[in-house]
């Protein structure tokens, strides 16, 4: 809304003060009743909508992906189970959409066609079992335009594996350390780089990890510099960030 | 350590083998029996080793400084008490060292020298309390060579107070939020600007704050994006990844 | 029980020392055995008793049902399962019940019979999926005689939807706020009011959100004033507190 | 702010583009750089702006109090220390102030001076070391223009010393039930009263209170219904709400 | 084991050493290999043995319980499932065995034989759910030859079901207090009477009671004198402890 | 109040109405205002009412003694600091009053003074540094008229050491077991014994016993039958309860 | 890697300067692209790597297991359920794969072939529940070569259970202490014996055992000397230390 | 005691029955009144007792210095104040004592009397400020006869520090990993190393790092192999269990 054009409209009287009032209060989301669709968020923070699909209704969530689908053309999902995956494909015929199992995304981006996109953002787990989240950090990287570099299962029981990429890392405009257990990777990693490295702890473990606190307490407290954290099995959080961080490094200003 | 380097010296005969095996084994940091100052981190980095003054014994405390400042020629140290900070200041007659009793920090920065940083961080507080810890962001933001922006005592209580500065917000490369109590500013902020806001919990609060465990938790669930969070009180480490934040935005790929 | 009258009875030997020591000691409740029906609360608070059905063995449910019902002529079951709705209504022939599988509501009150309520009570929630708490809380203050706007989806992450809504919100004379994860939604509605705000934490979200424990602390802690808080999902506890303040509000003293 | 007359001077030309613009980011508050004071709260909450001493630094405490005396004539600080009262007592002439150890309220109001107020709150305690909560909550209700009635030392060991007062509470609009240890008052007073019960735990204990967990998850999980909770020992807070009640209850509609 | 007769023994010849080295080691228990059943447990507290069945393997639950009715001739089993109660009746023939689906107890004791047992024990619950708990407590506690007298749904949300018994509390030489949500069930009969209370937080509730803990801590700091706690959920540790009491009252010394 | 002879005299005419509803009302409690001394206690539950000291102010603290006195001849103060023993000491010149500082506790009783008690409580601690509140414990068991027998520094880390007290702990009615650090004393001394276990976990230790929290969880889940537990540091409630149980112990019914 | 060699062939020419750089890189271990074998942790800590089953997919497994009995040719994988083992079975046909279900071990070992081990290592359980964790520590004792001994249901509640086996226990290298509830088995053997105790806390247990928090509590917190601490349910952890602790000690130095 | 020979002696006349009962009943410990020494410690497990200063009342604690002297000629005390050294050397003239205050440990060894022990212990720590709990692990190990290798400040946020000591590390029979703040030291060092870890969490640190709780969990979710955890802050507990085993290793069997 440019407030300067509008109020010279009201000076001039080309515009109603009624119509003033109306512009200056109007809400910029789609009102659905049962949800208030942000569609201006792309304007005020350069990414757009994403749906949260866990816990939604399925009229609800089928309403939503047509809605957005309308108004932005492409869309992304996340957390979003099997079954919504097949109900949302069997209503939406205007979009070829994509859902993998493992990231539990669904989108109109296919995950396999992996064109070039800006800057470097790394993905690291700890484990094989950490690769369900940084496999959703990964494809919303992607989604957002980022290059992404997946190095998985280089945690700190074997050192030398995360050791031999460490270049890979270093050259990342922004690494996503994922870590489920005692989380430690993402201090070993911020000790050896400088860029920021963003840390998604995991509920991977059992018993004293209390669902990922354990790693949670470790990336919030870590020793190195330039870490800091999101919550437990983010992965779409962490993605979110470090693709600000990737677009801003790769704008000049 | 330049290996190709190295090798061909090996190769050539240039360099014995022992020799190339110290090297190649040689500790990049300076040992003084009681701690290992990491000399090198500036070149792994690009940010040079900070003194966290609280807990170290007054000759450990005395001699790290010496030594930094001996190899670095500037130093910051945090959570420095007024009694180290008198200490230190009495033994080093060759730097010229400052003392903020608001933030604890010692540094060979002048925090009222107000020399123009690159790009622009702002570190907005909920209230008045939380300044202790929004200001060691800003001094350390400051001596790593950002711009800072402070906006104090802006908290959800008042919205209008927030709202009225958000166009500056929304310039900064990355925000700093600093909250007590229920800190529910970060995802404020959140929604409100594209670029990432750094939170940092405070333990400003009482009763059922459990000494920042609330604000901590709040801002790991943040509703909004682009939020990501670090250790209670830590306003150095939102610094530290700040700057290399804003060091990415204002370096041209 | 009027002391008075008795103590003239006995007095005036009109009634035996037998029957007032009996008067003197009968409990006001109707009991079942496995359950004590506080038939009098409706004398003592202004409210009838409220079933909460959850974890209740059938034939007492059942029963409890029957016997409310022939002394109350209206019922409300919270918490009721969609086998446990059916099971009642197969049993009760005498009243005519209706079922909301949203709020898990079982009452002799048609929810879609909008007739007017007294006073004003708004019902606010952060996201789609603390709707389900939110039905119970509007639905139980539509039982109780109270008018109700609900705004949903309005959470801080796009703080514009709450925005115009403001004026809906001031107009209430008790807000109730429910959110989940970081729960700042009852923060900043706290601060745009003057009337009470009803803070009812969700367990909506995962990870670190501890299972509404975030949101719990959150408004427990909140910087704004004229916030208090039920426990996590007690949409059913907000409401009668909101009908109790908006009923005084509505009776001039 | 009047929106339609400020849209009306702009048509009309009485108002420039640029002085509409102001008054439209105008900050309803009063900016000391250090705090942002909400002077506007009065009006938008019907509630004045209340200091929150504990932790603020000398300058600004007596500043925050000669400003808001300056603008709104009458104060109340709460959380003082017997040390601050003294600094603002000795920089403050203007105004008369009063300072009460044992709630620890610095206030324009003489805490002796019992004219009469509006409507009824009764703040009941569970035991004597409950009092200094309880006072910080009954002096703030007094300096609202609330009528209070204390009933100290009730708590649920001794059944008929809080039996013995159930007319009283029955008769007031709000009751605010201040307990540490088990807090089971509230419980009990939510049983006996049909208007709204604000729960305020106390850290009153030992041991297995953790500091106020104890008595707070008690009222959270009361068995009673009308019961609402804030943080523990903010007698300040259970004031405000109460406050609110019982304007609401004093005003017809 | 009679260490003077065994002495006096070996001194006169009539036992070899082996056998005294035998006997002074010998482990006064049943050893099946996966268990240890404590035979003398009844020698040594006065109480046999009870089985735990959760969690057993199926074949060592039929061992155990075969053993015990051969040497014990009576048993009781406490958290014994459906299934395992169908699984234990088809193999043991020798003894006629109940089971109570409320309570979850396996016994050689008809439940419905109500045979007048010793002393006085009231079991309380304050409301419905709790019963199921306190089932166990009571049928362990008939299983000891103790009387019982059960007061179900008295909670504090209706105190007057509570009074109106307090001469049957009074009577008993121990109480057992069962209750969920915030507990102050053990507390207001604490207060009321001058034998011991036995207090049985329950895991009945939900939010921010945490599976019991709440309760727990509100039992564990209770007001009142006289009160001692059990595990969660744990009706037969109360059970025991009762019984050990109501024995000692009812045995002369 | 004897309910039946006060109807007969409201009918004989020998009192009046009004009398007989101030009786009807009367609260057995005598009202300082800050207090309410529940004189009745004796009456019901047949232990006087005992003054914890602790967070009293001077006045009242003093005051409570003097009245209690008189009312009751005999008093018992805990958690009693030396500033506020020489306090009382100065003020009451009526009773002569005996201070521990190892137990913290004031009473009228001389500790020296080891008159026979009736039946036997057994106090034990884990380690010396537990005897603090083991001698809170066994001081109030002595005051109010138990024989007491000290078994201290009896922990499980030297087994031998409680073996050997064996034969004394299982001729006590009841045992208190105080224990910090892991608090297994509790446990072993269940299976050891027939009688009562009281188990007072102490907050002795460091790190991860988290002030007492490490005990207290070990006493809830002792394996062992026949342990109720108290709270953290809680000599008091400890002996209260087994004052209890050894009094019935001594009464033949 | 030997370092004097290759300079050594660096310097003679035999090794290009690219072949060294390749080999000072190489990672020693085997990438699947969704694992990284780390096929030298036998070299490097004298044990191959252990496959952990639980949460990894199908393939991801089965392909594992492949790799590893490639270059290991035996393997153990812990936590393997019973349909994994199903699965494993039905591909491995190049080696007889023996799967234990109490244990849920999986394992090249015959657990039947109990073939004399090296040493002593005991292992003993608090109850017949803890068994399942026990037989994960035993059988990877055995599969690494270990002497084992299992002592189960030796519980503190009778102690002369555990007492009969002291001499079983001190013989030991190492002595694994399994036990949940409340765990005080480790400090009674830790009290026993001169050499290690592992303790493994398990989640046996309800209510307040926190799902294995108390045990971990109480043996953290031991009184006795020679206990540490793994993991509640670490079996395996504890058999590896322990297995290495038994080795050191059948190595003379 | 030899059970044969006093079986023997009882057979043969040479011992009364009244002597064997004595000697079968006898109690192995020095019985003080307020502490029960253990002085048989040292034959059964190897090691004498240690005082734990702290906590300890002044003429006990010089007490049983006494005792243990006159019975163990050596002593080693830990946690002892700077107040407690001076009382105790001014009240012990019989042996030199030596006092050191970092490691806060009285011993009648001389620290700097760095005579070789036998086989290898590496203490290692993240931070400077952890040197203090690392000192009184390695000044315990000294004791006890150990060579000690201190590795100090070598974290993770510079691993090049540790990686340069690997070889050292190695080469030990036993590692003590010491760290606070997120204790990722222990779980590197044990992906390195063959031996086993004794973890050690520390208190340092702040905010989220609750008191040591963050490094615990760290620790106890080690994913190396090989880690076993004592509680926090206890440098003592992991230097005896480090001397158990490298006692073992050390002594052929």
């Amino acid at each position: 809304m440019d407030l300067d054009a509008l109020l010279h409209d009201v000076q001039a009287g080309t515009m109603s003060i009624a119509a003033a009032k109306a512009q200056l209060k109007a809400a910029p989301y789609l009102d659905l009743g049962y949800a208030k669709l942000d569609t201006h968020r792309g304007l005020r923070t350069g990414m757009a909508e994403v749906v949260f699909c866990q816990g939604k209704a399925d009229e609800h969530l089928v309403a939503i992906f047509e809605h957005l689908l309308n108004t932005e053309g492409a869309i992304l999902g996340t957390r979003c189970s099997k079954e919504q995956a097949e109900l949302i494909k069997s209503h939406i015929t205007s979009h070829k959409l994509y859902y993998n199992p493992i990231s539990h995304i669904i989108s109109t981006k296919n995950p396999e066609d992996k064109s070039e996109g800006q800057g470097l953002i790394c993905v690291v787990t700890a484990g094989t079992a950490d690769i369900k989240v940084a496999e959703e950090a990964a494809q919303v990287c992607e989604f957002f335009g980022n290059k992404v570099e997946r190095i998985y299962d280089a945690g700190v029981a074997g050192l030398h594996r995360l050791l031999s990429h460490v270049e890979t890392i270093q050259a990342a405009n922004c690494t996503i350390a994922v870590a489920g257990m005692e989380g430690a990777l993402a201090s070993v990693i911020g000790g050896l780089v400088g860029n920021p490295v963003i840390a998604v702890p995991t509920s991977v473990g059992y018993g004293a990890n209390f669902h990922g606190l354990s790693a949670l307490l470790t990336m919030l407290n870590s020793c190195s510099n330039g870490v800091a954290t999101v919550n437990i099995d983010n992965g779409f959080g962490a993605a979110f960030i470090a693709s600000q961080i990737n677009r801003l490094a790769c704008q000049a200003k």
